[in-house]
């Protein structure tokens, strides 16, 4: 069974006794049954609040393991939530992360297989219908908010893709050049980026603010920890981990003020939260002792802290060890704003709405992992499983030298570092993952094809 | 105070109370002594058994965190001894790590910076004296089994190198011709690999019996875990971690069988076993989480296993957290020995006989990573700061990408896996550990300059 069907299909049953609304029922039903009007739990059109970093570490956070750096805010959200251990990023790098996560599907497909710079030219194609316009036709008010990089040109604006306001900056922080723009136009060339984090959040409350009676998606994609850091001279030396632990813990501080922010305004029971970031830690930052950083296929370069938070529908202080992905945000949140996706788009990810109420069941999920340009399929996990069959080339000289030992299977029920290659052992389901990948690869392939 | 003086100062104070023989008294007193002849425990000249693995990861035995593998007589040994949680490998890679351990000088000032290669003329210098030299010079017999990987042709051998038996290959088992030699005959053209283990084995044990009344420095170099992993078919499946798991598991059944052939020998009391291994994992074996594996200079590549024992010696069961180094195997045999390394030659390790005894005071003992090339000096430990102020060249085309965010400085007290920078609020220790690389590598490049 693929990973759609399974998750979709326990979903389907765990929310069956749920009145879900149809997306024609418009926006002030939306509003009525997110302030809880039509009784007991909200269980539809959700406010959703997306929290993403750049380049933050899987261990980062005191609650996925730091011991340097306190983050009592995010520790509380997972208390009130659910944390899960095998979330994972879009893609190894920024920009097809970032494309996985608006698109639902994997960057290769949405034309988006790598790193954007300022000096190209492509970006966020008008043919892929990201979250924020789904999120639009049933009734959202939508903000984006940080760090694009999905494109510089006027028509790759936020704007132009679904988001009513837009608020940040179009590339990474250590690009040339690095303006906050409004919308469409420029309004800060000379960026202190120590007020970066504040200002995002102070956007965002004020986001909520704007939103009136609509239900309201506001992204927040951190332009932090990504390199240069920065921080306030607030936190400077608070953290037992040098500048980067100061920024972890200024992130955990603006965290909570739109935590506060929610429940200020009454509507924390109506709001899903969701934190979680792009890709493994680059040159600081604790993979939390998984192999590999951002930019390589195991474990460290993918895999990411992830909660999820909607007081009464996520169960508090749950921990789940399935494998999730950004990939299945773009399913899930459409389900729970009770719209379809456009059925002829292929997305790569899926409904995970039973995950984050609560369900065990979802074994057979695969996560694939293109290199760092998006050129090739390198591996997949599927449950306890992962396949490696190439491997990042850190020679280019000598590529053959790096591709020697493969496949590698890797059991991470067991092997959580990926240490010990058991290939040998488990021929039949080196033979399974590879036809996963070679299919995978090949629908990807046909995709583009098709679409010239 | 520098490292060396430091440590062998503590150490002449530990030992100021035994009776240390001189060379000139030969060999019937030194066998006299290591019998516990002259009453009470043996001080001096003890056998040695120096059993070194290949690609090893920090994480691969029980007693270093494996859970899938199981090392019952490798963590015995450990109970007996002195473990190690912050031991070094000599360099990232082979050919160096391995000149360091002999010679007692890091690879660069040994004229072997980096690995060799078939098709390489250079090997060994004769102007180079390594540790069987300085034994036999007290009376030991000494014998070479396994890798050598120290040059190819007949002046390199480790028959002209003071051992006065060999028997094993000159190169990494994943090298081409991969021969058996006999002292300087190939004896076997055609090798299966999965033997080697029990024949390296089964050669210690014969060095044993050969030995007679003379004390014995055996160096059995295992060719595993480097790639290609071979075992023999008996260990096949009994690690829950693939073949490497297996390979590991087969390595410490042979250790048994050499601590065995100790004990049976009466030899047990009178030999300091050491084993250790030359850089941290390469595609396989786990880094116990530490950063980086075999060619970075993160920790991963260059922190290896290591215990000593010798029973009333070194205290059973102690586990040592001071920084000790291969570089410093040499000055310290040469003391248990009763002899004096020749006084003209630059050595880089120091008399760690205290430490082996049980001393915690070696506070500050730098040890200094150089690129896996030789080339550079790239990072410095002295006591829990590490600095770093190169970076391993990932992408040749563009290294200025990967020489970003440096120096690098870590608490390796508080942050062992070198996650978070805090060069900035320590810059007195920047300075201080930067002027001890520009020392270091003045002093090497110097004496290269003067060797022509």
């Amino acid at each position: 069974m693929g990973r759609r069907e399974l998750i979709t299909r326990t979903s389907a049953a765990a929310v069956s006794g749920a009145a879900v609304l149809g997306a024609a029922e418009g926006t002030r039903a939306a509003a009525a049954d997110r302030r809880g009007a039509s009784g007991g739990r909200p269980r539809s059109r959700p406010n959703i609040l997306l929290i993403y970093t750049d380049d933050l570490g899987y261990g980062d956070f005191s609650c996925y393991g730091s011991t340097g750096i306190r983050t009592p805010r995010i520790d509380r959200l997972a208390r009130e939530g659910v944390r899960f251990t095998d979330a994972y990023a879009g893609a190894v790098v920024c920009t097809p992360s970032r494309a996985a996560l608006l698109t639902g599907r994997v960057g290769p497909r949405a034309g988006l297989p790598r790193v954007l710079f300022p000096e190209d030219e492509n970006g966020l194609s008008d043919d892929e219908r990201i979250i924020p316009e789904y999120l639009k036709s049933a009734g959202y008010a939508t903000t984006c908010i940080g760090k694009w990089h999905l494109g510089a040109k006027p028509e790759h604006n936020p704007t132009r893709h679904g988001f009513d306001h837009f608020f940040g900056a179009l590339y990474s922080n250590d690009m040339t050049p690095f303006e906050l723009w409004r919308d469409e136009e420029v309004v800060e060339s000379v960026v202190d980026q120590s007020t970066l984090t504040r200002r995002y959040t102070e956007e965002a409350v004020a986001a909520m603010d704007r939103s009136g009676d609509q239900p309201f998606f506001i992204y927040v994609a951190e332009s932090m920890p990504h390199i240069p850091l920065h921080v306030e001279p607030r936190f400077e030396g608070a953290s037992d981990a040098g500048l980067y632990g100061d920024v972890i813990q200024s992130l955990d501080h603006y965290v909570g003020v739109l935590l506060d922010a929610l429940r200020e305004r009454g509507l924390e029971e109506d709001t899903l939260v969701i934190l979680t970031s792009d890709n493994g830690p680059w040159f600081e930052g604790s993979s939390g002792g998984l192999r590999g950083r951002k930019i390589y296929t195991y474990e460290g370069g993918l895999r990411v802290p992830c909660i999820a938070r909607w007081p009464g529908v996520t169960p508090a202080g749950k921990v789940s060890e399935l494998p999730v992905s950004v990939l299945d945000l773009l399913p899930t949140f459409c389900a729970y704003a009770g719209i379809t996706p456009d059925p002829g788009v292929t997305l790569d990810g899926c409904d995970i709405r039973s995950v984050l109420e609560g369900a065990d069941t979802a074994e057979h999920t695969p996560i694939y992992y293109f290199d760092d340009l998006g050129r090739t399929l390198d591996a997949v996990r599927d449950g306890r499983w992962k396949l490696h069959v190439r491997r990042h080339i850190e020679n280019p000289d000598d590529p053959d030298r790096d591709q020697r030992e493969l496949p590698e299977l890797y059991d991470l029920e067991r092997d959580p570092t990926e240490s010990y290659n058991v290939s040998e052992s488990h021929p039949a389901v080196v033979r399974r993952l590879r036809r996963l990948i070679e299919e995978f690869e090949s629908d990807v392939k046909a995709e583009l094809a098709k679409a010239g």
